[in-house]
């Protein structure tokens, strides 16, 4: 059976959209009898996540009006699946299913809900979602097809400790007598998460002796970036063919794929788009994803994350504050990356306390990636702010007051200047600063999204040499200037400030932050790993109060396994117990 | 047997100060026999909602070593309910549950596990719980009393459309003979909520032929009011006695209720704090209900969820940005209600577009409530910055970027005085506004809670009227000045502006809000409800425009069935397909 995975790129709610898209990929791929199945990704049809949208009744009877119009449009053949979110007629349960149908001959003739539904993190299945009650196969002219949709595939280990599902739908299917196994998904990108999905699908094939096929989402949707990377697996485990990171379509004959020996290649893989081939690799799971460099797939997933939400959200153009510092400078070379840098404006805004080297830094950085770079001094406004001020703040020190007005000048300046011209403001921060509160609320926290907003400091500066180093051996100028990446890093609010003043340094905080964040150790645990009791004390502290600011956050695109923001959701009025003694 | 049902007011994580006050209050009741069984709400020793805190193991840890704490510093009796996190020991499913246990002799002699997880609107119980897998009966002395917590009395009208929930743990414990029906619960205050509560004690107490003993949470953590206003319904299905607002205890007899008629009152009551008795109420479950209202109703829970933030955050000064229009009025009064007037600062920050009646109004409003008036004029800064923005802007209106530049200067000098005196910023948006983007982010949005961004505008009309007609048949002066309520309302942001510039008149606006935000309802079906199809198609395009707004809001004190925030979680990049046509 020749079966085609066309990875696609959904808007959320766009039923019309989403139905042409699919229905023009199709129609491209019916006329020269390349596939008899052509599978989209979950809920391709309505986008994901839909989020709360699932509780309007008119969305989801939009996404079913949708799918009937397209059941009456789809040419006869080839069979398409295709995933939707279908009412839960059962009377029990939740309101709705999340479902891959399959569309043949103008009509519906098979469905498979999903059954296990991540409630983790930042996925929230259960709130609408009934599981499936069975796992069925299909038989598709002699060939018995099962579905499992994304995260059925994870029943082995979901990415949250102390969860075990009872139901195991591979197995189930495996043990029916399934030929193929089909993967539709939505799986949001995270770094080193391909290896696992790759891994999962491997094992069910090793352990089937059948191919499994996986089709994921791609673009991005707010936090989330859908990396795509649809892949085919032999019946041995091993990638026999995969896509890159834009829409695609992948190519497959199942019957080579069941027979196919260790190192051979038979699938015909067609990219679309910018990409004219994909990134077809063979070897098992774990060396065909290592061959991306960690770096590699971040940039990429960032760039992404940046466009999409951009024209998502119909902006063309952006622009940001830049510092002279790190953050901006890395935020500024990504944004150029995604959106072009003839879209881009860089903006300074020096006060009395900027370095030189700041607004030369700067200077050097626009220039290398060919932006435009605007300059707004604070100093006049600020003055006029500590007049307005100076009765009530009389007999007080300059302080943190100060410090944050500052920031905020410049929050406004970029504000209006986004406002003026339509351009969406990027916000530059990092994780680090996100996660101790080193960062000013209506300050340099202003903006629409968060590109670096889940990069560790110590990740900003990786990411920012191996951009440097890649741009290099391309033949082209390093965009970050050396002084960026080899001076102390400081916010520059009063004489001669460092971050090392307030914070400790970088890959000490960094590495406690991993531990505090993403593992959820406590005080004693990060101690045991051989951190300063005290100073773990004092980060979780940090951590705790700066909650209310992340709060009110800009979006912050996801890149690791726990990022701030829907995935992360933590009281703001509370003891902090896990400070420890 | 006589039980008492112990409303407290819990402290997230604060497993030592939850553990002791839980101590002190069982130490105070043990003494003079007052009690067989001393019931405390639902997850009373970690407090409610512990959110994504339950990831951490350390958590789950602390809280269950403060229970084994409790269990061997309890008196011997009498009995102890209380609501605590435990491990799933079963191997399979989520790795928590919710759990009532009940500590007798310092033994845990018995645990119930909630069955019905709500994951809906603000909550996500299926994110952490395991539901229980069976209901059982505990014989305390011959009693036999089941234990049905919060959400397990809701199996006939979960206020989730579609949902149904497949069993009906009330149904299960009655069935199997239960005398006695306790429910502890964490309610989040909702108006009119407490008339359902009481109505599914009711219809369980009358199906039953049992009392039911309904024990809430009380006090505020972020969004959310818990209201407390425990109660005991008799065997007829009639509220037999119930507490207020406050930390308190209810004393009851259920063999008195047990034989209970409709009009006689038999249970003794005892309020803590400021209530020396509690709201004891007689008669049917709606009549109960509508004694209160819906405007007190609505009043205390702001007063609450604004002082108990601002405790448990820590800070005892509030400040907030005073117009001299209806909103910032409102805040103001529930304001010095919840912290006292001599802990508010408000701050005037007229522009060269303020009207003279905005200044004089301001005045008027912190005569009548006591509260210090700072005036500082955005004039200077405002002058600074465009003349910063001199260049840039060149050639282009007076527009947008500019009006927000003002509201952003008055959000920086609320900040800067935030920052200095250590003073909580109230928000002062409403719902009206927070739905349609008529607000300036980083500018009128900013501050830590926004106590009426849950009420339409219409409402705050409604609520700031009560207050002064409630005020003067207290004999004192009506806080909110006339003209305050009379004059039509203005952002006061360019000249001769006022809000239906850019709104339809506020009754429209809102009652296609409520249709849209609260019941879900898509264009269409707000149409034939008797609203301008073209009107509702703009309304839904704003608010779904205005969702990145929204997502950086401060956390809002939830009031009605649906309020901004955790409990509507919409995508931003999106199409807005239910503006139809």
């Amino acid at each position: 059976m020749k079966i085609a995975l066309a990875q696609i790129n959904s808007v959320i709610g766009d039923f019309d959209g989403n139905a042409s898209k699919i229905l023009a990929r199709v129609r491209e791929i019916a006329g020269d009898g390349r596939a008899d199945l052509i599978v989209f990704p979950e809920l391709a049809l309505c986008g994901y996540p839909p989020m709360d949208l699932l509780d309007q009744d008119a969305f989801v009877a939009g996404s079913l009006e949708a799918l009937r119009r397209l059941q009456r449009e789809l040419p006869p053949s080839p069979a398409v699946s295709l995933g939707y979110v279908d009412r839960n007629r059962s009377g029990a349960g939740r309101p709705l299913r999340n479902v891959a149908g399959l569309i043949r001959d103008n009509a519906l003739v098979f469905t498979q809900a999903k059954t296990l539904l991540p409630t983790y993190d930042v996925f929230d299945e259960a709130r609408y979602f009934e599981p499936a009650s069975e796992r069925r196969l299909f038989d598709l002219d002699g060939t018995r097809i099962g579905f499992a949709i994304c995260e059925d595939i994870w029943w082995e280990a979901p990415p949250m400790p102390g969860l075990h599902y009872a139901i195991d739908p591979v197995k189930e299917l495996l043990d029916a007598g399934a030929q193929v196994l089909v993967v539709p998904s939505a799986s949001p990108f995270g770094a080193g998460k391909l290896a696992i999905r790759q891994k999962l699908a491997a094992t069910a094939s090793r352990e089937g002796g059948i191919p499994t096929l996986y089709c994921n989402a791609v673009g991005a949707n707010d936090s989330l970036v859908f990396d795509g990377r649809s892949f085919a697996v032999d019946a041995g485990g091993r990638i026999a063919a995969s896509l890159g990171w834009k829409e695609g379509v992948l190519f497959v004959d199942t019957e080579e794929l069941a027979a196919m020996g260790p190192s051979r290649r038979l699938a015909d893989a067609e990219g679309q788009g910018v990409e004219a081939a994909p990134t077809a690799r063979v070897g098992s799971a774990q060396s065909a994803a290592a061959a991306e460099h960690p770096m590699a797939e971040i940039e990429a997933a960032l760039v992404i994350g940046i466009g999409d939400y951009m024209s998502k959200c119909g902006f063309k153009k952006a622009c940001l504050g830049l510092s002279g510092g790190i953050d901006s400078a890395l935020v500024a070379v990504l944004a150029a990356e995604a959106i072009g840098s003839e879209n881009l404006t860089c903006i300074s805004m020096p006060s009395r306390f900027s370095s030189e080297g700041s607004v030369s830094d700067s200077v050097a950085l626009c220039d290398a990636i060919g932006a435009r770079l605007v300059s707004l001094p604070i100093e006049a406004p600020f003055g006029a702010f500590l007049g307005t001020l100076e009765t009530e703040f009389a007999g007080t020190a300059f302080g943190l007051a100060e410090e944050n007005l500052q920031a905020r000048i410049r929050g406004a300046l970029l504000m209006s200047w986004s406002n003026k011209f339509d351009a969406l403001l990027l916000t530059t921060g990092n994780k680090s600063e996100l996660a101790t509160g080193y960062c000013t609320l209506y300050g340099d926290m202003c903006g629409a999204i968060a590109p670096i907003g889940d990069l560790l400091k110590t990740e900003v500066y990786e990411l920012s040499r191996f951009i440097n180093e890649r741009t290099a051996k391309e033949g082209r100028r390093r965009p970050i200037p050396e002084a960026t990446l080899s001076k102390p890093p400081s916010a520059e609010l009063r004489p001669d400030q460092t971050d090392q003043d307030s914070l400790p340094p970088y890959e000490i905080l960094d590495a406690i932050l991993r531990l505090y964040i993403v593992e959820n150790l406590a005080h004693d645990e990060i101690v045991s790993r051989g951190h300063d009791p005290a100073l773990v004390a004092r980060i979780i502290k940090m951590v705790a109060r700066a909650e209310y600011k992340r709060r009110q956050s800009a979006p912050v695109i996801k890149v690791s396994a726990r990022a701030f923001g829907t995935g992360r959701r933590m009281p703001i009025a509370r003891s902090i117990h896990e400070a420890g003694g």
